[in-house]
């Protein structure tokens, strides 16, 4: 399986990557600050959902590097493409 | 709802979460040094997998706390609860 190449590609997923980083570190915190149990949990639910969905989004962007360099599609097939992993990357995001 | 009182919960806890922020660093690294998908999504998986615990981790823990600090156990009815709650870790390990 090939790396992502577009550099668009891979800036959204290290940027959502970073804010789950900086959530992460901030559910440490509500831990060291005795913050209520359950408001830890909602944070690191937050922290999960959006890894959840960097995974999915990691998948489309794959699936599209993957099939726009190998269907040589013409622009409205190029724009159809796109509206299909659009409605994968809803079809996944309900998935877990 | 409580925050966790016991040290040694909430440092379980940390290193976890440490650990978790030091694979999700990896992932981020991964994808700048242009790794292929598939071993990014594996080490994803390993930081969803690792959260998913901790979150398990969580409520397990405050559980106990909650449990021990009502119930006003004997030694051998506190023995009884701490399997019941490695069971319930069990069960919601296999939860997702």
């Amino acid at each position: 399986m090939a790396a992502l190449l577009e550099t668009k590609a891979r800036t959204d997923l290290l940027n959502r990557l970073k804010r789950a980083e900086g959530q992460l570190r901030g559910v440490q915190r509500m831990i060291e600050e005795g913050e209520p149990c359950e408001e830890i949990a909602n944070q690191m639910a937050a922290v999960r959902k959006a890894l959840d969905s960097t995974h999915v989004r990691l998948t489309v962007c794959y699936m599209q590097q993957a099939l726009e360099g190998s269907l040589h599609l013409d622009g409205e097939a190029s724009t159809t493409l796109n509206g299909l992993l659009d409605e994968m990357q809803t079809l996944l995001g309900r998935g877990r």
